[in-house]
């Protein structure tokens, strides 16, 4: 006798992220998952980050994450490249970027031309890092007025990062964080997880990162030539 | 022909809230579910809050939700109150405080001595905001790092809660932050909520705070007289 079984909702959405993953190897563009709590700076660092790759003649789009609002596509549109801005909202406000929304938004850029897209997920430090939406990447955003204490209470997104922007340190001297016990706790949780100190508001510590990013870049698996990897 | 129902997730919390809420009518205690990100200080405005009540001669216990970590329960040991630690690791790492973990925690509590329950929800914009525990009031606390803007992006948060708490104005002069425009977003949000800007680090804003506290609880519906009411 078989027993009938209701295919698995992760199931669903790994099958997608797969092909998400085809998609961009088929194209040659490197993919980064960013999450963070609410406020901890994605939409700035994004700013940042997209603005000086762009002065390394890079092109990069955005897949904009929120349960509903625009707020963070506009605060990026003087950079003009290309954004979807993927509401969750009328998919039951989703709390998390799933792998369908960014299926549904390949469809509405140029891949062709890009060499990166960055994905900002929904502001929550929980539920976005069960999802794999295809991307190359996880890069979780930890500020410090957050505190010393989230890795080890929000322990599996910081497991499932490879990078952790610690960020906004240029309030270190304002706050009583313990950062020797923060990255402590950042290496308990996750031992290989790379942490950068940077502050998307003065630019402090960006070079290690964008050269990281690049090179993390350089070093992800090539299963095609593309030609855009040679025109710019 | 009927056709069978499995019955709803949502509705089986409900239910189980609502047996909580008799259990707090039944002993004349008032329950505040306090919501945030993670690290906008809900623990250490517990610690605040609790400490003042305490001085008022009024008993107070919580229920300290975490994925994982006994952190907050163990920051708080020092207020010697009863507290009970319900971790959501078990229950499969959930986003949020579920009403079978608050309908649990009742037995491990001497509810015929308090006056009050505080649930410290996991620390999450968006989950936290979609289920009822029983609770008198929900409160969510934003801290002015977040940014102006959260309000528009998690707005059923904002909507739920009856009350807003804007702490860490202490930063006020390091951050960017629009504070005109995060009360326009605010009161967009949720016209009635009412907001009190706090610091929990100073003390700053304590005492409206805990004065609208106190005349909530006093304006709760009485369903019973309790001894413990004129004991203190």
């Amino acid at each position: 006798m078989k027993i009938p079984i209701i295919r698995d909702v992760l199931e669903e959405s790994d099958a997608l992220a797969k092909k998400n993953r085809e998609r961009f190897e088929a194209e040659g563009i490197f993919v980064v998952n960013m999450m963070s709590s609410p406020g901890a700076g994605k939409t700035t660092l994004l700013e940042r980050t997209i603005s000086e790759l762009k002065s390394k003649g890079l092109h990069c789009a955005v897949i904009e994450g929120d349960i509903t609002s625009t707020i963070d596509s506009e605060k990026l549109a003087h950079l003009r490249i290309p954004i979807v801005q993927a509401n969750t909202q009328p998919f039951g406000g989703d709390c998390h970027v799933g792998s369908h929304l960014v299926h549904a938004a390949l469809d509405m850029l140029p891949l062709h031309e890009l060499n990166y897209i960055f994905i900002e997920n929904i502001g929550n430090l929980v539920c976005p890092a069960e999802f794999y939406l295809g991307e190359h990447l996880k890069v979780v955003v930890l500020s410090l007025p957050e505190g010393e204490d989230k890795p080890l209470k929000y322990p599996l997104m910081f497991r499932e990062c490879t990078a952790c922007l610690l960020n906004k340190i240029d309030l270190l001297p304002h706050l009583e964080v313990n950062v020797p016990l923060l990255n402590k706790n950042l290496v308990h949780a996750n031992g290989e997880l790379t942490v950068f100190p940077v502050s998307a508001k003065t630019g402090s510590g960006f070079p290690a990162w964008i050269n990281w990013l690049e090179s993390r870049r350089a070093d992800a698996p090539k299963l095609f030539m593309h030609e855009h990897e040679h025109s710019h």
